[in-house]
């Protein structure tokens, strides 16, 4: 982020949430702790509440249909929010003004909440700089640089299997070098004091090495997954995958793809995650997707969690600073 | 349906709504017992419930604008669901297993109802299978196959303007071959007991001799609708039509469309019915679709009304079941 | 209009809004009075009402993503009513039968208010004709012809600015001649006494004669500024402008973009608006936007006010009227 922006108000609290970087660990678990309360049962009614009742919340995606999409709009709702999709993708409008003038017109239809998925690396925090005291931007996905709900559902995930964060060994498969994920998942973990986080990739989805502070990087999937508590495979973007060596899925999922084999390498209670949707037999065979040490499942559910989570601390945050 | 399968609980009641196979009489008069409820009244606003306070049902349509699509949301709105409606054919996908994962996503986002319309045979059924205890597909529609909703709303508005079944003469007309709405209608008035369904259409729009059992065959639409009650048109698929002798529309409407001349042949009393949208000129003239015996637009209304009916149904069995 | 269709009912009260034209300044200003109870304070949730609880508006936009259908779709839920979205362009359809068959179908599920855009000019009386007493059509954009809930936010805005209406010169600059916004501001501040209303483009937008009675024309737009109280710069449509010599959009900006410069030669306290979306450095200059001058955005923020008030008025009135 720029020099002089903030995502935290005088106390402490969320104005926006952007980015997972220089968040502290108190904030992120109030937040999943908060979380944590929404977090619903099987064959039970989705929980609610009434925390957003009168705000409106506008989800600007580029793409209306994705899960997360879908996962935002629910947990407007399910807090008595009235949620607006529009199809807009914010950086591919002809000119740089306009970004702001569609901002500026839906903030004056009193929209509170901007839910902002784009392309484009730093769009949302140029539209945070610029909306009113009252209006909050949510990140929902930001080009390869953070995708925050999704690094606090995963790590939600990973406290609610392990109990905390304590001497963990996280390793994280794939293409690390163009994941929002995997940016996002690394930034939580090493707030919340995982032990050790490993990252291991073909040489072209390796992230360059001034990223990924302090993880651990390797070359063998075998070698990265030993001993491990958390496997965590991402998902390969074929489209970005032109050209490289380890395009070909086959021979990708050969030396990186996860299998029952390879999973014995870690420990016995080792979870395994994936933020969808998954190629199957690519990233991972289907019997490790559907087997007892597969958690996919809960991240989605952990995902509306956290969103009403992310949701709940901005409303309370707002009314406490009396914007 | 396959072996094994069962749309109903251990107590008789919907788990799901795929087909209208199979299930016996008194559930249908049930449903159309509580659609009757909520059939409205022109001018005042529509019925409403609560029976799905905190539902949330997902409409997964490939085509978002069509009004089965509109008829299923304002339905689940009216009985306090949360509506998400998701541009999404499951069938289209690439791969077999991502169709599971699509549906296991939004189970895990707590989604209660799936309604799906899609166009390859036996996918209902698939997701029917796989989903979880408490969550219910309703489907909006299947291929050629199952339109049940439809087959319902016809026996509705047959029901009212009759006040039964016993005795009735049903002649449908069209393109029954590749009609789930025909094979829904014919499947409710067997099972409530209709006395006669003559079927009538050019060759190669009639259904294998398999199909429609009990039904009587006609060539001629003059013979077919003498002395009917109800005359029931099917839409022309154009699109399907090609290649079809029948396919030129002038031709096809001298022999099987339904003017003021034929429906002279039909009772007195006799109503018109089109599941929409209408082809006029082509499948009947417009003095018939908005003459005194057409019931095409009360059609639309009772659409409304049962899928609230088999919602509300749906959700009772479910807190009876304690799913 | 054609002769014998009103939008108003015998006690004088809207049964539909399709256009300004003929309608007495009273409802004018009853309209206003009660958008400005609606019109919210930016940082505060948005204003509520119940006067729709139980309604169901259906926004037929063949375009979904404007600003104008987001904004009706807000005013609806913050009345309580339950928004439908359908991207459906009514003439667009291949045959005329089917645009009514498109409204009977949803009339029939007991939709209460007909929101329309369309490019086709008399399609929304036409609408408004054979629509059940129950039903109101509202005019979401209507060809070059009306845009009435536009013509009122400008109202709204000129009046919370000015006081009110007496006395003020109004400068409408840009495409007039294609412009909706143009003729239903004209109407509007005709009706409600603006003591001058001055009309300046290239000859190529220029309305003809017949059109925008009452209004001074001009060639020069620093001739038309001078002394306005109010300026209203409406938006270029490239694409409309396609052959016109002032296509250039350099240009135009020279002889009638709104420049600081420019808008000096006004009143000292006039104001600026501008329908959005703006094309900045042609209709006007980004220092002038943005300005302390430019009522832009408290045009977005009536917007939603005065659609509100429309809808709570029809509602109002089929109450009246027993309908």
């Amino acid at each position: 982020m720029n020099r002089g922006f903030t995502q935290q108000d005088a106390a402490g609290r969320l104005r926006h949430l952007i980015t997972l970087d220089g968040l502290p660990r108190g904030l992120l678990v109030e937040l999943l702790d908060r979380a944590q309360e929404y977090a619903g049962r099987p064959g039970e009614l989705a929980p609610r509440g009434s925390d957003l009742a009168g705000w409106t919340v506008a989800n600007l995606f580029a793409e209306p249909s994705t899960r997360t999409r879908a996962s935002f709009e629910l947990a407007a709702v399910r807090l008595g929010a009235d949620p607006i999709n529009l199809d807009v993708m914010l950086s591919s409008r002809a000119k740089g003004e306009s970004i702001i003038d569609t901002i500026y017109t839906l903030q004056e239809m009193q929209v509170d909440v901007f839910v902002i998925r784009d392309a484009e690396p730093g769009i949302h925090e140029y539209v945070a700089r610029h909306v009113g005291d009252h209006v909050a931007v949510i990140s929902g996905g930001e080009a390869h640089v953070s995708h925050p709900t999704q690094g606090l559902l995963d790590a939600l995930t990973i406290r609610q299997c392990k109990g905390g964060f304590d001497g963990l060994v996280v390793t994280i498969t794939g293409d690390i070098r163009h994941s929002r994920v995997a940016r996002s998942a690394h930034r939580a973990l090493a707030t919340l004091g995982a032990a050790e986080i490993r990252i291991v990739a073909p040489p072209e989805f390796m992230p360059d090495a001034a990223e990924f502070s302090g993880a651990r990087r390797y070359e063998s999937f075998d070698q990265a997954i030993d001993g491990a508590d958390v496997v965590m495979m991402l998902r390969i973007q074929r489209e970005r995958a032109i050209g490289a060596a380890q395009a070909d899925p086959v021979r990708y999922h050969q030396q990186y793809g996860l299998t029952a084999e390879r999973l014995a390498r870690a420990k016995p209670q080792a979870i395994v995650m994936h933020p969808g949707p998954m190629n199957r037999g690519v990233e991972l065979t289907s019997d490790v997707a559907d087997g007892p040490q597969s958690v996919i499942r809960r991240q989605v559910a952990n995902g509306v969690a956290v969103r009403m989570a992310v949701l709940a601390h901005l409303a309370d945050a707002r009314r406490r600073r009396g914007a």
